[in-house]
């Protein structure tokens, strides 16, 4: 006999946790449809050349890759972002530009499983690609300004509670400018990527000595870093801090435009914050950046992350594609969610339960629940003429709202008993009025 | 630079083919969960003993495996079967029984790439375990017909047109069981399942020679196979060919309790039919099983198969798990809806298109688009300031049905202009009425 296991850093899904799942990627196909982005979708394994050409040291040791049937050297895609710089070029010419897609995926790193992290785990993906424009820019941080509030992220006791930190590049890129140290964006990026975990002193210690940059220039960095304030508050300081720099002055009136459309469009300002602190290691940034964090968890990091890149595909071809795009963390979420006491233990995708106990009355039932379903109300019908007691059990452990159930008598009536299985009180009904009593009492 | 490629075997989806897809899915996904099948998933990849236990040589050879960061044999999923027979043994004591689930999922077979065959393609399957109950096998077939009747196959100028043809593995073990030859199951099943490729004389040999049973129990098998007419007339005939025979009794039982079920539900009986021909080589079926045929398109071979089994999970636990289900093949159907025109080459999950065209206005293009979207309207709005008429010629590209217009005079008198891009048609509408008018222009 085999012992039935999974790999370490892999999981299975059970109904009571694939349900919100399925819920939640719906959400997120909604909400990036509603703005026009189109699904697209590419393979797990690719050519190791193509993963290994943009990944880091990091994600090159953590690639699952092997040689295959037809000795090819390959690889197990460890984020959507490198297949879809492959998937543009490669199809460059049947797709239309400005393209914008969604991707749900499944990708794997073989990192070392310590404090919930997987090697295998789902990334939800929007970008836009094609584009330079500044809407692209607020287009995005709408659509996570819907995400967010359509997922409808709450303890059992407050409401939706998130914001969206909002940067951009060049306001850094523009201050290391104007202090003529342009060439050390990527050391200072890695040190300030850091402050939150290691704190100021060892951040400056790091720029002053590892970078080797300036103490003014460093303090300017760590000024920079803790600008705190209303969105115009920020501004005004950043004017002061970067005047005179042409890059540092784009940034601002990027994050300007940026905060006013969505203002405009009625989106919460208090929750679409500048946040200059945010940095977001990855050195291909190079405009917005944004991440998400839940007022109730900020613990648990950005739920939400992205942002603007100059040239997405330059390994494959040599079609500038400027772009900007955003990640969902579905299994972040559902984390959340769990400590949120969102999750409900409930293991059924219908509500409705249908007992079978007349055992010669089968067809009366089928056809009874086939009705239902003709009007759009799915039933589960136990499949074995067993104890009602043991029946209603097992409809109990699964958590459906509602029995229905039709004995000899209620046959004989053309009626059915409907029992609430939270409350345990019961109702006749007639059996061609239950769909109505069921499209009220349905959960939304 | 590094030539963007996918590997031999594997595609990408571009939008126009992943839109369908992602509708059979949801389609699929509605139907099963209709009748309380609840969604699970599992790793892409297991422990390579976890594989090769169930498969067959054949799937062994075509299995991705390799050896993973810490030393493990692993592989690639070939099915969906095994790894549920692993999830079943693994969380028995979590679930409840009867078990009905549904996975969507990516499997991988390293097999010969021709005539349309993959090395990765979709499964789709629901099964109920832990029941030996004919209700079932029953609603299994209730849950392919109401698939079939959802999706819709149909070419332009018919209707939906689809047949599910029955068979019980007890018929054809009964008869061998009334000849003596019961131990000849495997020999005679993988002949009979060859008879469409080879024709009646090969299986005549292969079972006289290679099995070597006698001419009169060969004689009989094809008889059998060759039943023809109403499902009354088979059931007669059957009767009559194995009579006397208990194990054949039952199974012959079981198809008439079937299809008079179905019937009484109210399923149109010329199309579930029983065809006693069809074997399905994999002997692990015990009892029902189903292969379904699209009129149109008989060639393309079954598009929803599956069938009874004693015992899933024997090499995990001793637990004897009896279940019954049916795999719908997505990729054939987006084949056939292809062969049938069914397809449209739209790359836009909206119909709405919003041009740009007044640079200063954006604050209000975002504003109504986003009034648009809170009435459950998806719209893309373009990015950029362009000509209108290459704005329009993106959308006519993508396969938007209209765009709304707003220039800077309509801005004034709060109008918009509705094109229809299908007729070239415009006409003018208030801003605050727009959202009623796509909701009933809005194509189902």
């Amino acid at each position: 006999m085999i012992t039935p296991r999974t790999l370490k850093g892999f999981r299975d899904f059970l109904p009571e946790v694939m349900l919100p799942r399925e819920r939640l990627i719906d959400t997120a196909a909604a909400v990036y449809r509603s703005y026009g982005f189109a699904p697209i979708d590419t393979p797990a394994l690719e050519y190791l050349e193509i993963l290994q050409g943009k990944g880091s040291d990091e994600t090159d040791k953590q690639l699952y890759q092997f040689t295959d049937h037809g000795n090819r050297s390959v690889g197990m895609r460890f984020d959507l972002t490198v297949p879809l710089a492959r998937f543009t070029a490669q199809h460059f010419a049947e797709l239309t530009f400005p393209f914008k897609r969604y991707h749900f995926g499944k990708v794997w790193r073989g990192e070392n499983t310590q404090a919930g992290r997987y090697r295998e785990f789902m990334q939800c993906d929007f970008d836009t690609i094609g584009t330079k424009s500044l809407t692209a820019d607020i287009e995005t941080v709408l659509v996570i300004n819907d995400l967010l509030e359509r997922i409808d992220i709450k303890s059992k006791q407050t409401f939706t509670r998130f914001k969206i930190r909002i940067n951009n590049r060049k306001v850094l890129n523009g201050l290391l400018d104007k202090h003529g140290i342009a060439d050390k964006t990527v050391p200072v990026l890695r040190a300030l990527d850091k402050i939150h975990k290691v704190g100021k002193d060892a951040v400056w210690k790091e720029m002053t000595d590892a970078a080797g940059i300036s103490e003014t220039a460093a303090a300017a960095v760590l000024q920079l870093s803790e600008l705190t304030g209303t969105n115009g508050e920020i501004l005004t300081a950043l004017e002061k801090l970067l005047s005179g720099n042409t890059l540092g002055g784009e940034g601002i009136s990027e994050l300007e435009q940026l905060t006013s459309a969505v203002r405009s469009v009625g989106a919460d300002d208090n929750r679409i914050t500048i946040d200059v602190s945010i940095a977001r290691g990855l050195d291909y940034y190079t405009g917005t950046i944004y991440e998400t964090f839940l007022d109730d968890l900020p613990g648990i990091g950005s739920v939400c992350s992205g942002g603007r890149y100059d040239n997405l595909a330059g390994l494959y071809t040599k079609q500038e594609l400027p772009g900007i795009g955003a990640s969902l963390g579905l299994d972040r979420l559902i984390s959340a969610m769990e400590e949120l006491g969102m999750l409900e233990k409930i293991s059924t995708p219908v509500f409705l339960f249908m007992p079978y106990f007349v055992e010669n009355r089968l067809a009366d039932y089928l056809r009874f629940a086939s009705q239902l379903r003709r009007r759009g109300l799915g039933v589960e019908f136990y499949p074995e003429a067993k104890k009602l007691g043991n029946q209603l059990k097992y409809a109990d452990k699964r958590g459906f709202r509602f029995a229905v159930i039709i004995g000899e008598e209620e046959f004989a009536q053309a009626l059915c008993k409907i029992k609430n299985l939270t409350t345990g009180e019961s109702i006749d009904c007639k059996q061609n009025e239950a769909a109505e009593y069921f499209l009220l009492a349905r959960p939304q």
